[in-house]
């Protein structure tokens, strides 16, 4: 990394904990400008200012990407096409426009459809980082620091827009990694997308039993950290789900099918199938704890 | 709690994480003067002196028991049959036995069995503590600090028995309450058991897919959380499965319906029912960190 990397006028539409760590990363490291924020929620962009998260705001986003270099579209993936819309027309030849989603492919065609064609200066980017907790006020300029985002360049991607995005996320900390949209999807509805449907279900399903308040005073620890997935942002998972709802729905069948014949073991006392479930379970679990 | 709470000679069989942590806080207390520690395995009873948890050992538990006055049976459940049997007509008149299964009923069923009725001096308990790991090494006096002990005694039970293993408890750090044996297996199958079973099936299924090493590979800190607990020791969770395997296999059924219902949801783009699902249990979820 050299000190050379600077973004002269970065726009960040949707300051909340993404764009908003993204932001102070930046600006703590040096490598921008003015930062201006965008998006709907004016209370939002007032608090994120009067914490210096950002230097402007615009609640219209066709004025805040006008002298943009670079555009970071943080908004949840159900807004992605209305902003998309809105910038369109107003964002210069050479900006580049990146976004945060956490589905690719649902990005990739809703900026299709709106342009027309797919920008070659759009890099569609996913920045394997959050916390159960959401909005500016949980931004921290460390959220991405030895966390990878993982870019979907497509075909015709402009290779210095690729690269900029790539420098913009490393100056932020991060480990960038390239691959198919698709498989990007394939492998979040695996590590992230189906244990958060999990964590929700699981709380839901005993927060309707009838002696839910007895029910969470005799959880304990493993239950806390399980379970914390299941307070993040409903309306983000929401889009999740609609977004990438094919390999998610995919990989909940498959999930399903594994439960169901561990129900079955436990129902006929089979002591050879749970025990090599949970040894295989525990070995590969040891394993992810050293490497990561 | 008075100062005077003292035992004499403790028996602890099974000095593990948590036999193991209860030695350190009674004697961290001072509330105990001579710990015997007795099981199958001499290195960790030699572990156990050598660290200082206990004071002496015994791998023949008949002889380990014979002079003590609390005796803490804290073997793995499916241990717990036959070590009652090898205690039983070396154990006095007067010495309190108390265990720690996670499963009360079974338990219970196993020392009828063994004493063809159930002693009045036998204090069934269950601490709810406890980590992903296990063995004497990960033990620690502050284990039981805040946590809940649950004592499921019966109708013949000594009231001064139960007193006695209640403040054994209290004394080492924990709040101790009383339910019936039945009502403990459903609630800690609620709260424990199951997302057990969620935390290994998830990682088990993930671990069988081809790409293993790249999903674990993206896999961020959501993902770290959700499955700490499938770390934990696969032959206690076995034993457990089959200790309370119908209230497990209930309650599976129950969350397994509703993770249908839930796919169904996404495949279908019911967004009223994500958002409301998304949403009860953020709700649930913020309110138990709040409470615990």
């Amino acid at each position: 990394m050299t000190a050379a990397f600077k973004i002269k006028r970065l726009c960040i539409i949707g300051v909340g904990l993404i764009g908003g760590s993204l932001a102070r990363a930046l600006r703590k490291n040096g490598c921008v400008e003015t930062i201006v924020g965008a998006g709907r929620n004016k209370a939002q962009l007032e608090r994120a200012q009067t914490l210096g998260v950002i230097d402007e705001f615009d609640t219209d986003i066709a004025r805040a990407v006008r002298q943009a270099d670079v555009v970071v579209v943080a908004v949840p993936l159900g807004a992605m096409r209305d902003c998309f819309g809105k910038l369109k027309d107003a964002v210069g030849e050479s900006t580049i426009i990146t976004d945060v989603g956490s589905a690719k492919q649902s990005v990739i065609a809703a900026i299709q459809a709106v342009f027309g064609r797919l920008p070659r200066n759009f890099v569609p980017g996913h920045p394997i980082a959050g916390t159960e907790k959401s909005g500016v006020e949980a931004s921290f300029a460390q959220l991405f620091a030895q966390r990878r985002v993982i870019l979907t360049p497509h075909n015709t991607c402009d290779a210095s827009a690729v690269k900029l995005v790539q420098q913009m996320w490393e100056h932020a900390g991060a480990q960038v990694l390239q691959m198919e949209a698709q498989h990007h999807d394939e492998v979040l509805a695996a590590t992230s997308h189906l244990p958060h449907m999990l964590a929700y279900a699981l709380v839901d399903t005993l927060a309707r039993m009838q002696d839910r308040q007895e029910i969470f005073a005799y959880a304990a620890g493993g239950f806390r950290d399980f379970t914390r997935i299941a307070s993040s942002d409903p309306q983000m998972w929401h889009d999740i789900c609609q977004a990438n709802g094919e390999a998610i729905s995919q990989m909940l069948g498959v999930y399903i099918a594994d439960l169901q014949r561990l129900q079955q073991a436990i129902k006929h006392n089979d002591s050879d199938y749970l025990k090599a479930t949970f040894t295989r379970a525990k070995t590969a679990r040891d394993q992810f704890s050293e490497q990561s």
